[in-house]
C-alpha cells in the first residue's frame, strides 16, 4: 500500500514510517520539523539522540534494511507542496501525525494558541482538499485525541452516541469538552474532516487516542541511529514517559493536581499495530469512522504508584512532590471510556506491566546525562494571561 | 453601558450600532471591510446604496441623531489593533459579528475555505485573549448560526442536551454538525468560546441565530444615508431577501432542491431585541449560555408560497423554477428546534406577514435599478472540487 505519513519526522510518526516499510508498504514521510524547531526555541531536547533530519533518517534505514522511505521537508500549510506531494506518490492511505501536539504549548499566551489552532485546523483542511483533488478514494488515517471528549459524566462512546430524546432518537457525534487551545484543535478537525466525508464522499478514520507511552519499538532496536524521538519535558513529554525518566534522574514525579485524573494509555507498540489496523481495514468511501485509540485507563495516581513500585525493584527511589495543577481539569471525576473497536479488528495489547517499566528505566539509564533537568517542572498555567492580568 | 461592535459595518452589525447608540449607549465600531471587499472582488454590491466608511456612517449618525459612534476600521487578527480598542474603549459587552459569513463563500474553493475558517477562528480567539486581558467581567454576545446543529433527527436543544445514557446522565453540549466550512467556524467558536469561559471566567451569550430577513429599522428610516446594506447575490443573500428582490424584478425564486429545507427564521428589528435582551441579562461570569436566536421555522416551499402570496396582492407576478441544489443537505427532515430562552427574556416577536413582505417588495423597488442580476443564480456547488476533478 502506498502509505503517506504526514508528521513523519515525530515520536510516533517516525515509528509509523519504519514499521509500514519493514511491512512491504511503500512509504512517504513528510514533515516540517516544528517540534524540532519549539525544542530549540525552548531550549529542552529528545531524551534520545536522533540524526538531524529526515532524509538523513531514511538513509540510515536503506543502509540498515535496504529498504526505502520517501521524504518531503515541508508544511501542510504550504499548498503548493502539498498539492505536489499529492499529485506525484498518489497515496493510498495518509496516516496524519502532522500537527501541534503538545496542550501545554497551545496554552503558554496568545501567539502559541492562534499558532497552534492555525497549523493545526487549517493544515488538516489542506488535506481534505488535497483528497478531495487528487486522490478521493484514498483513506485518511487521522491522529486525534482521547481529550476531545473531556471528562463527562456518563460513559465516553467511540465517536458517536445514541440520543433517545423527547420520543424520537438519533445517532450523532458525541459532544466534545476539550481542555486546552490544543484539544480544540482536534476536535474542530472532526468536525471538519466528518464534514469532508459526507460532502465529497471521502473516507476517515479518526483515531481518538489516550496517551502514549515507550521508547522502543522492534524497528528502533535495528540501530540505535534509528532512535525515535522521546520527551520528558513539561511542554512535550507525557505522563507515564516523563515520569519514568524522573524516576531515573531521581526527580520528583511531576503529578498535578489530587492526581485523581484519569485517561486512557496505550503502548508505542500498540498505536504502530491500532495504525495498522485501520489502514487494513479501511471504512466505505463516504464513511467517517471513529475508534477510541487505547488500551487501559489509569488515573495519575495509579500511574505515579506503578512506577514507584517498579522503582523499589530496580532499587531506585521514586520520589513524589505535590504539584499545584498548572491546568484546569477536574481531579476526581467520572471516566469510563469504550474501546472495543480496535480490538474487534485484531488488536492485542500490551498492557502496563512493571517489566516494562523497567525495560524503559534501563534504556532512559543509556541517556540520561542529556537529560535537561530545569525544563521538567510545570512553568505552562492555563491561567496565565488571567494571573497576569491580575498582578 | 459600553458596547464594542464588531463587525460593526454590516447589515445587522451597522444597524445594531445605530439601536444601541439610541438607546444611550456607549458605541464603539470596529469592522476590516472584509464583506466590502468580497463583494468588490466578485462585482456584487448591497442592494441598498451604502455611505462608503464606517467614519462616513458616524458622521451622518451625529448629524441626523446628535450621538456618537466611535469607530475603528481594522482587523480583529491585528493584534496591536485590537488590544488598542480593548484598552482604550474598556466594553462592557461585546457584540461580535465581525466573521465572514457566508456558507457559499466559504465552499468557493480551498482558498476561501481556508481564509474563512482562519479569518472567523483566529480572529474569535484574539477577542478571547483580549478579554481575558484587558476586560475579564465584560459579556460576549457571539453570533452564532442554527446551522451549528444541521438537521439531527431529535429535537434540537438551546446548546446543552442532557444525555441519559446507561444508567448515568450529564448535561453536555449539543453535537454538531454544520453544512459548509462557514457554519464549521461557528461550531469551532462556539467550543473555543466554551473552554475559554471555563478556564478564564469569562461570560459569553452565544447567539445561534437562524436567517434573518428584513430591510429596514426604526434607525435606518431616519436618514436614507443610515441604511444598512442588504444583500441578495448567491453569495451573501439569505433566502427570504433574496426571493423578494427576484419578486420584484421578476426573475424566478433561487429555491434550490426539494424545498423541504427547514430553517428558523427571524425579522431583523427580533435581531436587535434579542441582542439587546442578551446585554440587559448578562450570565454569570464563568457562564457560557446558548440561546436559539430565531422565532419562526419554514421550509424553503412555504417562504417560496409566502412570497408568491404577497406578490398577488401587490400584483406582482411571482414564479419559481426548480435549481438543482448547490449544496450538499438533505431536503426533507425533521426539524423541530427549541427558542424559548430569549422569550423569556421579553422578546416579543415580529412575525412574517405578507404585509412585512409587501413593505419589503416596496423598498427594493426603490432601490431595483441596482440589482446585478447575474449574480443571483446559484453557481457556489459544495462538490466543486469533486466534480472538477472528475472532469
Amino acid at each position: 500500500m502506498r502509505i503517506l505519513i504526514l508528521g513523519g519526522d515525530g515520536y510516533l510518526g517516525w515509528a509509523t514510517c519504519m514499521y509500514f516499510s519493514r511491512r512491504g508498504h511503500e512509504v512517504h514521510a513528510m514533515d516540517n520539523y516544528l517540534r524540532r524547531r519549539a525544542h530549540a526555541e525552548a531550549g529542552t531536547d529528545s531524551l534520545t539522540p536522533i540524526l538531524e533530519s529526515l532524509p538523513a533518517r531514511a538513509r540510515v534505514w536503506r543502509e540498515v534494511t535496504g529498504l526505502e522511505i520517501g521524504v518531503t521537508e515541508g508544511d501542510l500549510n504550504d499548498w503548493n507542496m502539498l498539492e505536489r506531494v499529492f499529485r506525484d506518490f498518489q497515496p493510498e492511505a495518509i496516516v496524519h501525525y502532522g500537527e501541534m501536539p503538545s496542550a501545554p504549548y497551545s496554552m503558554i499566551d496568545r501567539e502559541h494558541a492562534v499558532f497552534t489552532q492555525s497549523n493545526n485546523v487549517l493544515g488538516t483542511l489542506n488535506v481534505l482538499y488535497a483528497m478531495a483533488e487528487f486522490t478521493p478514494e484514498a483513506h485518511l488515517v487521522k491522529l486525534g485525541t482521547m481529550g476531545e471528549y473531556g471528562t463527562p459524566n456518563i460513559d465516553i462512546e467511540e465517536g458517536f452516541i445514541t440520543i433517545n430524546h423527547n420520543g424520537r432518537s438519533d445517532t450523532l457525534p458525541y459532544p466534545k469538552m476539550p481542555g486546552s487551545f490544543y484539544h480544540l484543535t482536534k476536535a474542530h478537525d472532526s468536525h471538519n474532516i466528518h464534514f469532508a466525508c459526507r460532502i465529497w464522499g471521502l473516507r476517515s478514520t479518526d483515531l481518538n487516542q489516550g496517551v502514549v507511552y515507550g521508547i522502543e519499538t522492534e524497528e528502533t532496536k535495528l540501530d540505535p541511529r534509528l532512535a525515535t524521538r522521546f520527551d520528558y519535558d513539561e511542554v512535550f513529554g507525557t505522563a507515564l514517559n516523563r515520569f519514568c525518566v524522573e524516576a531515573v534522574i531521581g526527580h520528583p514525579l511531576t503529578a498535578y493536581g489530587k492526581g485523581g485524573q484519569t485517561r486512557g494509555y496505550l503502548n508505542i507498540l500498540d498505536t504502530l499495530r491500532c495504525v495498522e489496523l485501520s489502514c487494513l481495514n479501511p471504512p466505505e468511501l463516504g464513511e467517517y469512522r471513529v475508534f477510541n485509540q487505547f488500551t487501559e485507563q489509569f488515573s495519575i495516581i495509579e500511574l505515579a504508584r506503578k512506577v514507584q513500585e517498579a522503582g523499589r525493584e530496580v532499587g531506585i527511589d521514586v520520589i513524589w512532590h505535590h504539584y499545584d495543577n498548572p491546568r484546569v481539569e477536574l481531579e476526581e471525576h467520572y471516566y469510563n471510556a469504550k474501546h472495543t473497536k480496535l480490538l474487534e479488528l485484531g488488536l492485542q495489547p500490551h498492557l502496563l506491566s512493571e517489566t516494562l517499566i523497567e525495560s524503559m528505566f534501563a534504556v532512559i539509564e543509556r541517556y540520561k546525562d542529556r537529560v535537561i533537568e530545569d525544563r521538567i517542572n510545570p512553568r505552562t498555567r492555563w491561567r496565565a494571561v488571567r494571573e497576569r492580568a491580575a498582578t
